[in-house]
């Protein structure tokens, strides 16, 4: 939370550089070995949680700015964000209308505005990046999908939202192509849609399915080690797979 | 177009009741017997054509503001709107901010704003609802697909990409239900397909896939009349159809 004083300087910056009525939040859904995990924030002197967000300048392309932001807020970079949904209640930012609007005049106050959130999400390896808050927040962390405190504002369904859509997707488009090593084995990869769907797959449907799209090639040489039967090695065929991510997969109609 | 007269009134109305930097565009596209159009505008004094569009009011949700934009300039009411894009780029209204700036000091004029623009598409048969322009436009018309002419700003970008989106959530939701008649046959549903398409699909493929859904009831009695084998009538299963158009079908993961 600002101070009066912070509030006034934040506000007159805002003004300054940034479109009103628009912000960007971002959902970065993080991946390993079987776990997933969402990057939130715990604001300075508020016991608030928070998806990472912010707002865009007069002038920036929409997918810069979000890149901005989440770099801004959690220092990941090179992330690749996809947008899913814009949230216009109008009541949605009414959390922190309410707790600024005693501070300053409406006039003044950035937070007197009503916000459009545009909704962007991503899938990282949560092992190969290491979040660090900024100057607004006082932690930026890995929370664990299934121990997401209360998030502030309308945080919770956004994050719900984008769950939802990354769920979908998978029926359409291909994933895991920054989350799988080089080189896998069908059960590995299966183990990452069970981990989004929270569920378990039938191990022969899923093959069957997943070779059927076309987007992987096939190693000569299987896994060696191991005293069970070698497990054939796959890696993407980067070419179907990011026709696939155009088109959806092959086998859609 | 406007005359400096009439940008000066639109300006000062919308300010006072619109918020700046988002605007809504609607694509509708209208299907019937095996024929797809979409809905245009042609702008008085202006040989220029549109997607149906406009601005939000200060305090109005989204969705609403979609549905009455489309209703002021098309009369269409009570159609299904769904979200599918932020168009962002901050050239994208350049063409209008060229047309009006010598009109009108920045300060007063509308247009000299940049806008993001929040894509709302539909799909509905259009022998049912007959377009009407407002008064901003000379002419509103279902325009066949493949005849449409170059539209202004990016709105054939916007139409693309509804168009693609479409096609993409045919992959993984059901849809037909407010344009197929009660009783239907799977070679009539299969003509909605590619007719959308816009390619031929195999008949056998077709109906194992599309039946393995789950989102019919299969008439015990086949349609009468005709010198050939009577074909079997389907109706769609309204609570499968519902819950697939928001888990999308079963026999994803």
């Amino acid at each position: 939370m600002l101070t009066k004083k912070e509030l006034k300087a934040y506000s007159a910056d805002a003004r300054e550089n940034y479109l009103p009525h628009i912000s960007i939040d971002c959902v970065v859904f993080g991946f390993h070995e079987g776990v997933m995990k969402v990057l939130i924030l715990k604001m300075k002197d508020e016991a608030a949680w928070y998806l990472p967000g912010g707002f865009m300048r007069k002038t920036e392309p929409i997918e810069m700015a979000a890149n901005r932001i989440l770099k801004e807020r959690t220092g990941l970079d090179d992330i690749f964000l996809q947008q899913f949904h814009v949230f216009g209640d109008p009541e949605r930012s009414k959390e922190h209308f309410e707790m600024y609007k005693d501070m300053l005049p409406a006039a003044q106050n950035w937070f007197a505005n009503r916000f459009l959130t545009i909704g962007y999400y991503a899938l990282v390896d949560f092992s190969h990046v290491n979040p660090t808050p900024d100057e607004l927040s006082e932690t930026c962390f890995w929370c664990d999908i299934e121990e997401i405190p209360d998030l502030k504002l309308d945080h919770s369904l956004i994050l719900k939202t984008a769950l939802d859509t990354l769920r979908l997707h998978l029926s359409y488009q291909p994933i895991g192509y920054n989350l799988m090593p080089k080189q896998f084995t069908m059960p590995e990869l299966q183990k990452l849609y069970e981990t989004i769907l929270d569920k378990k797959l039938d191990r022969r449907n899923f093959q069957r399915r997943m070779l059927g799209f076309g987007i992987f090639n096939k190693s000569d040489e299987p896994r060696k080690g191991g005293a069970h039967k070698a497990p054939f090695l796959y890696s993407f065929d980067t070419e179907n797979y990011k026709a696939a991510l155009i088109e959806g997969f092959k086998g859609g109609w």
